[in-house]
């Protein structure tokens, strides 16, 4: 394999912690300078009741605006069936629904059981089918790597979930580390089992960077086939357990990975640099990750940038 | 594989640019709690002029410390003979002298050409045998894989830089990505090649976090079959080029990763994080890094630490 896909999940992923509202002008900014950096799908908004998460109060004119850059894949975020009428009717191209891996992230997250939330995917999928557009339905198998409520988290209840998803109509499966607890070993062995038994549906990895193993748990997960990531610009976001703690892992540090190992992100990492300071002058307060924005991009690589 | 050997290099690598001196008895709480959580081999100064680095002046009374600690390896780094002189007088266990895989690395570092110090090496390994107590000997190829002086370093550099160190008398290679260009790509090619080419003296990755794909770099490593890691505590560390920039990999991030994977360190994780507070408390003014010990071990580990 020789390119990877990144999907940006900065402004859904990354500010849904962040208290401080960003103008909707700096997030479309923000967008229109990621897709300019080469990035083919960026998650803008959730769609979420506004009591729920201020933030995105603004969800249905930063998709509009997003779906004015030519090429872009606008991606959309959101738990329940009234978020997937209105990003129905807003005209994004992806929606991804969360379902958690674990019974006690499942209630926490979003008040249902997990089977119950495999039924909201199929509903999900009734309404796109019926919307008269293409619109691609993802599920995001959230902690799947392990719980902070639960524990551990068995392999076989990952697996169970994935098939009753596929089944539901899920066209496109991601697992997802919300919680920073997965290993490289663990990456490898459960995408593995996930390729081999529930089929290529799974072909996204959703990493989280919170104790530092991020970019050694994406390398563990190329060895299993895995070729798309989430990532967040600048490492935005966190986890409410951890103050301080990272988010997602950072888009620069991945595609400055890729890109030594000669994989093609089609990202243009000087770009993506000015996104990241657009980015960084809505969010004043935050404190941003990722490493290759205070080292620099070493001469010797300006060639794989070219 | 079941197990891998960490070299905890903060007392060297991590203080060499810290400019407020450590006072010694700080420095020796460090080691001493260090090598209570488990770590057999420390280096702990380098032996160079105090005119030079007046952070080592204190080198001897460091080293004489050490050695009062039952069963810890104590190293040390030196660039000259009169350093191995010193070494070999002080009663360290362990000297390693740096060797640049660059023309220009070299002579900025150590003021000789490769091959020069090369003959360094040679000496060193005389003096060793004829130093009447077991000593090992060890030589560290600086900038192994790109320079921020000279670039890109053909393979064929290191390769036969090995070569003729294992010839001069080393008993020990690492390969040192002393800069933080490398990428997992590169670090599994080159450390393949030398294991192919010099053989199984070739044990040991000096990998810095300076880009973010520090243990990204150590798990490409453990696929090349080298199962020795030189890390330090908080990444302690830094590059003179890129202020504010990570250090070494954090030995408590690469003690997690192995321990995610069920590959043994014999590091207690709580006694490490204790000693990073000791650490912590003589150098006030330095930026850690390391991701765990802010976002703490999750519960579901604690098996694996037991």
């Amino acid at each position: 394999m020789t390119s990877v896909f990144i999907s940006e999940v900065g402004p859904r992923d990354g500010l849904q912690l962040v208290k401080d509202f960003m103008p909707t002008e700096i997030k479309l900014a923000w967008i229109a300078a990621a897709a300019a950096a080469g990035l083919r799908e960026i998650e803008v908004c959730s769609l979420v009741s506004p009591r729920v998460l201020p933030q995105f109060a603004d969800a249905e004119a930063v998709i509009d605006g997003a779906l004015r850059i030519p090429g872009l894949e606008v991606a959309v975020l959101t738990p329940n069936l009234r978020g997937v009428e209105r990003a129905l009717a807003s005209g994004a191209h992806k929606i991804t629904l969360p379902v958690s891996a674990s019974e006690g992230h499942s209630l926490a997250n979003v008040r249902k059981t997990r089977a119950e939330q495999v039924v909201e995917v199929r509903r999900a999928a009734e309404l796109c089918a019926a919307a008269g557009r293409k619109v691609m339905l993802c599920a995001g198998i959230s902690v799947a790597f392990g719980c902070t409520i639960d524990g551990q988290v068995p392999e076989a209840d990952v697996l169970w979930l994935a098939h009753a998803l596929a089944a539901a109509g899920a066209q496109d499966i991601s697992l997802a580390d919300s919680v920073g607890y997965a290993g490289p070993a663990q990456i490898r062995s459960l995408f593995r089992a996930a390729r081999a038994e529930v089929g290529p549906l799974v072909t996204t990895a959703h990493l989280h960077d919170t104790r530092g193993l991020g970019l050694a748990n994406v390398l563990a997960a190329m060895e299993a086939d895995i070729w798309s990531f989430d990532s967040s610009l600048g490492g935005l976001g966190g986890c409410p357990y951890s103050p301080g703690a990272t988010g997602n892992i950072a888009t620069e540090d991945l595609v400055f990975m890729c890109a030594s190992m000669g994989i093609d992100t089609g990202v243009d990492l000087d770009r993506l640099l000015a996104a990241r300071e657009i980015m960084r002058s809505g969010v004043p307060n935050e404190t941003l990750h990722g490493k290759l924005a205070q080292a620099g991009v070493p001469p010797i690589y300006q060639e794989a940038f070219a």
